[in-house]
């Protein structure tokens, strides 16, 4: 027997390409949107809310999103699962639905979450790699590139990483993380984990360090920047496309399990 | 100094979506037509012809094309191959342009081609892989499949798995590998590694080996169709986005050189 009135949790994958972001604007395609319409549909015609765990920007793509929804159904999880799976389109696919405890908050339960920057360094471009990432050509300084990224994890203010339409007053963020993987071929990626992200972050992170990289910032211009807070300190935003929102971080008791265990960790996923 | 009356020998990689295959056709977008197109441009507003390794299909794929022209430039190979990089769009990308010998010939100097078919074997699909590669998430019997696949290599005749529209009379030809990989992952390939092919002939074994691991057909199957060349018997023919020119192999005297090295033939570079 299900109980029809429930939180629902459904792990999801997108090609950010053609879609205005997660977060639902009027007029506009969203996947946030096209989530609610889907389930709605599913659900028999009732408008659904749902919450997302990373509100994705316009281009950005997710290789595990998770989103929950209060909903009323007699439909068990696997067909509410299969039914979103025919409504949803190509480039927006579930993997998982799963009846979650009462309390389950896609964000707020989340104890981290890991984006995926994405950079193809071929001469030319590779036609496989193009909608999800940078082509970047350009030789890399290594060395400075990690002593940049090395001095990046820590619980901190992010204001100089921020863009001027974030609007959230506290701006410290724990991050855990900040690497650079690559595997001898000419895809490589950042991998950065949080426990929260401020608006355009990580691509302000990507496209301070590339300068570094490159030669034109100092490695230390990261340290400059998290003093002052002054976003014109560090580099350009990087573009969304190579942007991925690899995975979602439960702690394991509130909603997740063996299904929602994200795309394991390791540098064939992170190059995918 | 520069020749400027020589062949060049051009490796490209293309997502063949948007393209109705590879081979010139009146009023259609043709991967022929747009390099024609671009290394006449390159070269000063002259027609010239090109060459192809391979004539794959609409919407098949490239990874390690090669094709030859016969010009007359004093551009040497690096300014051609950076101009025509310039020209031409992103979904078909040169990786290296190097004269070779005059007798060199794209398709008749090469000693084989590989080609990777990719399946896609999550659930609902994944949304990354849907230009790449034909999703299929039922069960598949793999010993039966194997049992299908080693039936498969030797010099013989291929007429049960041509099309119709094949038109070439001499049928035989050596098959050298036809083989599955898989890594644990949602993504696996079958690669099938030959002197030559016939038209839609990849695809035609792709169809009936997976008749074959869904239980549908018995692996000596394969047998039958390879007895009598009824292409009734074979299955069907298997959409062309799964499909990909992986490689094309050379002698390494007739205009191959480390630059046209093709992508390894690794694990990794198989399932992209």
């Amino acid at each position: 027997m299900v109980a029809p009135g429930r939180r629902i949790r459904v792990a999801l994958a997108y090609d950010g390409t053609g879609y205005h972001g997660w977060q639902v604007q009027p007029g506009l395609a969203t996947i946030q949107g096209v989530v609610e319409n889907a389930l709605g549909r599913v659900l028999g015609g009732v408008p659904v809310r749902v919450r997302g765990a990373g509100r994705t920007d316009a281009g950005v793509h997710a290789r595990m999103q998770v989103a929950d929804a209060r909903i009323d159904s007699h439909l068990d999880d696997a067909a509410i699962e299969r039914a979103l799976a025919a409504v949803l389109p190509a480039d927006v696919r579930p993997w998982s639905v799963r009846t979650a405890p009462t309390e389950f908050d896609a964000r707020r339960s989340a104890l981290s979450k890991t984006y995926v920057y994405r950079i193809e360094r071929s001469r030319h471009g590779d036609p496989f790699e193009a909608r999800f990432a940078l082509h970047h050509p350009f030789p890399l300084d290594l060395a400075a590139m990690h002593d940049a990224l090395a001095r990046l994890p820590g619980r901190r203010d992010w204001s100089g990483f921020a863009s001027a339409a974030c609007e959230v007053e506290d701006r410290v963020r724990h991050l855990m993380e900040a690497r650079w993987v690559e595997d001898g071929s000419s895809r490589a990626a950042f991998v950065f984990r949080a426990d929260g992200f401020l608006t355009h972050m990580v691509r302000a992170l990507v496209g301070t360090v590339l300068e570094v990289a490159r030669g034109r910032f100092r490695p230390d211009r990261i340290d400059a920047v998290l003093a002052t807070g002054d976003r014109s300190l560090a580099g350009a935003t990087a573009p969304p496309h190579g942007l991925c929102l690899h995975r979602v971080e439960y702690g394991g008791d509130d909603g997740t399990d063996e299904d929602l265990a994200p795309p394991a960790a390791t540098m064939a996923a992170l190059l995918r």
